[in-house]
């Protein structure tokens, strides 16, 4: 339909999360008709980081060296561990500024359904890391889904027999939200976790 | 907040329209996990397009050559010409198979809220075809919008007075659409520009 150079990018770009086929298309045309070097920024921007960046040989956070900014703090605590999902989340946990501990990146969670099992996650790799750094405290900062709480369950059958203590975080109402929104399981769950006041 | 390589490509991305800063970070870290062939050949499909698509030196449509493909068909009606806002609005007429004559992509329309006036777009270009290509028939295919409904006003100024009959499309209910969703100025068009049965 267009002119196969346009149509490729078009494709390309409707292969991304949450782009359809009309946005894609507006994607490309405005990426020709903004000033070359600013369209080519975007190129070299994407090759730059696939260049550049690696996975964290210790946590597998991402990281432009072998070791992450994380996990290179030498003021970081010892003995504690975050376990997350994905490596997008360290950040969302950093940004509470309520965890000083270091981290570790599952990659995934479990999922039977799709037939990802705790082999397929780097759980050998924490085992290793718990008993060589010798880790006392684990928090599970995975999702709030059946995978991720299925997850943090697992994690925590699995480090209890070794002394660490495992948690996962807290699930409730959201700080800000109205309860006339909040949804059955959530609010469920707010009323088993009360806290004393 | 991210690596800098990760944080310079959230930003490059949320430079495109429609992107906020977390579909930004989601496709970066999208970009990030897919295999690396895949993140470039995006990347590759940017810098080919921007290399290879030029503008029709004819109409200005987009074009892989000097000439593009509608205008290097010798089977298209001589004659007719049909001026469209940009280029990305000439598939979507063809899309219809309606329309058998040549186009001219003005560059945008006339608005003088954002400094835009006729000399901003290809008025010029456009008097100097007709003239040479004895066009005969122009059809104002610009948006239904207050700068679109300016532009086709001042096109049929420009062209009458050279003896060329100038129309612009039917503005009407959308086909498959609902009359209690239209609203009232385009029933009012609908209306005044009813059709005899």
């Amino acid at each position: 339909m267009f002119e196969p150079p346009i149509q490729r990018l078009v494709d390309e770009l409707a292969r991304l999360p949450g782009v359809g086929q009309k946005s894609a298309q507006r994607l490309a045309f405005h990426l020709l008709n903004i000033d070359e070097p600013d369209a080519r920024r975007l190129a070299d921007a994407i090759i730059e980081m696939r260049v550049q960046i690696q996975l964290c040989q210790r946590c597998f956070n991402v990281s432009a060296s072998d070791l992450c900014t994380i996990c290179s703090d030498g003021r970081r605590e010892p003995g504690l561990i975050c376990v997350v999902e994905r490596a997008q989340d360290i950040v969302v946990v950093e940004r509470t500024q309520e965890y000083r501990g270091s981290y570790h990146v599952l990659g995934g969670s479990i999922s039977p359904i799709a037939g990802i099992g705790p082999e397929q996650l780097r759980f050998r790799e924490l085992l290793a890391r718990v008993e060589a750094e010798s880790i006392n405290e684990a928090i599970a900062a995975t999702n709030p889904t059946v995978e991720g709480d299925a997850t943090a369950l697992y994690l925590a059958r699995l480090l209890k027999p070794l002394g660490v203590k495992v948690s996962k975080l807290a699930s409730g109402l959201p700080v800000g939200g109205d309860l006339d929104y909040a949804d059955e399981i959530t609010l469920g769950r707010a009323l088993i976790g009360r806290q004393q006041l």
